[in-house]
């Protein structure tokens, strides 16, 4: 997996801090998460091959999170888009995107299908051979997803001198990808350990964002691999987390920490703090690997 | 009065190409012309004092001419507004707006008014002492205005000397301004012209983005300072303007020379063009003073 920041800036767009969006790229998937005004130029900046983007997952209906969102469907569509694209939202996207294109006489002329959200509970959004993709019922002002991402364990890998040795036909190559002994032409079969390696460890990715500190979200983001966790505020506005219901860097933190992840991603920032280093540091008094969000940084997961 | 040109290219905002936006000055006033995605982003590279803006003007509801609003109208709001923002802009965009507001529960709270054109003759939508702005009724796939902005004749000018030497009476000022001839103590009058002198004559732009060649808008244009006239294509593309009702620069540069403007500025430019000098050459075979619209580009009018 390997996860692109676009914007990981709380509230408006500045010439230097861009609103959130994310590229996570898995295998062959290539998905969008949130989509902030100026996502589209984002996307070019940092070389995305954008038209691969078949799904965009939209955590919540807040400016910073969608405005983006109508502006890139146009520019598919100037592009001569013909693939399917898929939005995941909050309940209320489709009639807003479809009265924005309407307005212009904008039709898509590639199939653009949404999937409205509004259960409170998790739910599977996606699953085929590679990935899993549910929501996170997070904790916001307005109805919010977060989104967890769970690859599938791929094929084992063959162990082509031990393949070579033992004279296994090529036909078995799949079946033996798939944990499958091998067959000899004597009726012996070689136990299937002695002719693959181990296939990487499945990774896990989960975003929340914008949310208030959350326990109830511990059972679904346990173990995760990289937990993406905004911290708007630092502790000394943690006041202000009750009223606009974000997180502070050390609420973050323990989330990480009650979760057992592998490393915490902060972002989501407030721009009214001078270096977004005081995050990491605040973080890092309650949980260990912490790494700061930044327009155009990638992450390798 | 004082162009400023946020963004000027057709189509899909990219790193260094914005889509339309405009900040016109005219005294007291702070206009805003258009607002594709980004533009908020612009108003603050370009060090604009946005929260000045009291009137926006829409020209027609395709995206790269209003995506930027939502987000904007939302930053007004965050950076704590309170004066009345008028928006004018065909009908439709107030309900536009109104979802995307109600979406993310984000109601502004500041006055937002809504003045929805759908008249297909020009309209006056603004008149004080300073200036009128009328609608210029364009030609375009949907419903689009462009819009003059005239300038009214400013007070006359105090010759200070002469009234020092005729021992004026500050209380006559105001008056002798307006027109007034000033009056001695002895019952005398000294002619107006001579205590004062002639203001700065009265200014005028039009622009007219997105339309197809239409000599309809001629009388309404007819001798302003500036025309900004789009010009999406060159003539070896003009097939593209039937279907797309755009214009080539050649058509502006007809349009600027019949109705005899003072100057042209060319923008709205296509991508598909190496340099935009093409566009000025084209034009300027046709009309000699041609500027050509640039991202970040001032004009004094």
């Amino acid at each position: 997996m390997r996860l692109t920041i676009l914007g990981c800036y709380s509230a408006t767009p500045r010439t230097f801090t861009n609103p959130t969006s994310q590229v996570l790229e898995i295998r062959n998937h290539l998905f969008l998460i949130d989509c902030g005004e100026g996502t589209q130029v984002q996307l070019r900046k940092y070389k995305v091959k954008f038209s691969r983007i078949k799904h965009i997952f939209i955590s919540h209906l807040h400016g910073d999170h969608f405005f983006g969102l109508p502006g890139l469907i146009s520019t598919f569509r100037l592009l001569g888009r013909e693939n399917e694209l898929h939005i995941y939202g909050p309940k209320g996207i489709k009639e807003a995107v479809t009265l924005l294109l309407k307005l212009g006489d904008s039709w898509t002329n590639y199939p653009l299908i949404f999937h409205e959200l509004e259960s409170k509970s998790s739910q599977l959004l996606l699953e085929d051979d590679v990935i899993s993709v549910h929501t996170i019922p997070l904790d916001h002002r307005v109805y919010t997803n977060g989104f967890l991402f769970k690859e599938k364990p791929a094929p084992r890998k063959l162990d082509i001198t031990a393949v070579t040795r033992h004279k296994i036909d090529r036909s078995q190559f799949n079946n033996i990808k798939n944990g499958a002994n091998g067959l000899l032409e004597n009726g012996d079969e070689i136990d299937n350990v002695d002719l693959t390696h181990n296939p990487p460890t499945p990774k896990s990715y989960a975003f929340c964002s914008d949310t208030a500190y959350n326990e109830t979200i511990l059972p679904l983001i346990s173990k995760v691999d990289v937990l993406y966790h905004e911290s708007t505020f630092l502790e000394s506005e943690s006041k202000l987390c009750k009223k606009t219901k974000h997180a502070t860097a050390k609420q973050a933190a323990s989330i990480a920490k009650k979760a057992e992840v592998g490393s915490l991603i902060l972002g989501h920032y407030s721009t009214r703090y001078k270096s977004i280093e005081l995050f990491k540091e605040e973080a890092m008094e309650v949980f260990p690997d912490v790494e700061l969000a930044d327009d155009g940084k990638s992450f390798e997961i």
